[in-house]
């Protein structure tokens, strides 16, 4: 059976996986990032964890999940504020030079996009949206087994999509933008500002209240709810995906807000649209195996 | 060279050519839809004007570009508002079973961004948004040459996006949705409001009124051009295409809206994607040679 590395570069910790063409994780290894020693230090990292898997020369490629945009025609990160020295940095060709096999690199939210979409919930599926909810709101797109990863790396940058310009300018995102209003940190913010800072520590105490029919909380919830419906309204009259796939830590609360959500969205689209499923995300491990998938699914093809 | 038939199949008329690799129109037939008289008949219209085209055997397929949303995997139109009847028939495999060649159909919108994204303001682009300023407002996504239709053949149905949620209902389509609100129907819409019915018969009464420094009609554009801003900068956080190609009869007030428009959009979006260029539509046919163009982009490629 084929198998593929999955690196998972984040602000905090560095993953590396051997990885099947089913997704088993067959061996990793993981290291703090250590991005205050320079790029050329992450990078040798990077390299050691590597070679120090079993066969590692044996896989089809490496895959790469990275925290920003990243301009997948030149292999850069176009912004990389976790990771700072990385931005422009030419990373494909570095790793592609070094073990001479094919590589390949995308944002985190792609990478896990792209697990999904080859093993997970979008399996079944020719076109698949992925939405984490999580302390941000981040989206991308996977047609056909291929990440629309933007001419600049930008595409489903979708916490900055405005869903009620009539909102207070909180942040550097636009004034209404959803994760401003309907993101973990804006839940959480809410909550504090309606019940107390000592209240609530996480959006999750927000969701506790709520089941407990506070409300405030109630309505705090539906206010949200209602905000992502119209993002995922917004999305599908863009793309209109046969499946969205939703992760990120806010699906905790599905409970409180999924079933609704599903309901306002179907409100906001037209009739024949109706048919887009929503999936929870499936995979343990979609920043690692996600960034694995992305060499099988570029396997032999002209990306 | 390499020829294609493209057909432009409207409510009101058909149109069918034989076009060459460049989009020269070599050869072009014309005949009123009449709908009325049914989807046989209209078959049989548009198969005897294709056989009328000299040396029609020797093109390479047929092209097709329809008024509504298509299922471009079974080739049938989702939705025939202008067509009653041609909802849910097998129009690709009736032609392929006739004809014995590649036959391919979308969308009218769609297909004009093929023929952009093929000969016109975006060869140069591997990502091209279209957007159609008209009596509504459309949108399609090309990436490296393949029409992004969507899991139903509602990708781009861009008109029901809500840019602003606290506007009035006045339409089948959202609350605050942008072909409510910045179309050439809206703009009629809000200029007859203001102006009265008889001073206002289109947008480019408006137009004229806001180039004669009229405070209430450059007001209005202003709103209006401040919509589409809000729509493009959804859009771009989404797709995050290479260029904006803008096309339809509103474009005929760009001296009033674009540049403002551009402004605006920039204001609105990540540092990052500010390289995202806007150019105009340059096809005199769009629809007819974007229709051929589906033929060459697909051509031996398994869509």
């Amino acid at each position: 059976m084929k198998t593929y590395i999955g690196v998972d570069l984040g602000g905090t910790n560095v993953r590396a996986a051997k990885v099947d063409e089913q997704g088993n994780l067959l061996q990793v290894v993981k290291q703090a990032t250590e991005i205050d020693r320079g790029v050329d230090h992450v990078i040798q990292k990077i390299i050691s964890m590597i070679e120090s898997i079993d066969g590692y020369e044996q896989c089809v490629g490496i895959g790469m999940g990275v925290p920003g945009p990243v301009d997948t025609k030149n292999g850069k990160m176009m912004l990389a504020s976790f990771l700072p020295g990385f931005e422009g940095y030419p990373l494909v060709k570095h790793f592609q030079d070094h073990f001479h096999m094919p590589v390949y690199m995308d944002n985190d939210v792609n990478v896990a996009c792209m697990g999904e979409a080859m093993l997970g919930a979008g399996k079944e599926h020719d076109s698949v949206y992925y939405v984490t909810l999580s302390t941000g709101v981040g989206g991308a797109l996977v047609i056909d087994r291929k990440v629309v990863s933007g001419a600049h790396g930008f595409a489903g940058e979708i916490g900055n999509v405005i869903i009620d310009r009539n909102r207070e300018d909180i942040s550097h995102l636009n004034v209404g933008a959803v994760e401003n209003e309907a993101s973990g940190t804006a839940i959480t913010r809410k909550g504090k500002a309606l019940f107390g800072e000592d209240q609530i520590a996480h959006a999750g105490d927000v969701f506790d209240l709520a089941r407990r029919k506070d409300k405030r909380a109630v309505q705090l919830c539906s206010d949200a709810t209602y905000d992502l419906a119209q993002l995922f309204s917004i999305i599908a009259h863009i793309c209109d995906p046969e499946v969205f796939v939703l992760g990120g830590g806010l699906m905790k609360g599905k409970d409180v807000f999924l079933h609704a959500l599903i309901d306002q969205f179907k409100q906001l689209i037209h009739e024949g649209m109706r048919a887009v499923e929503f999936k929870e995300a499936q995979l343990e491990e979609p920043g690692i195996v996600g960034a694995a998938m992305l060499v099988k699914a570029y396997e032999g093809r002209n990306v």
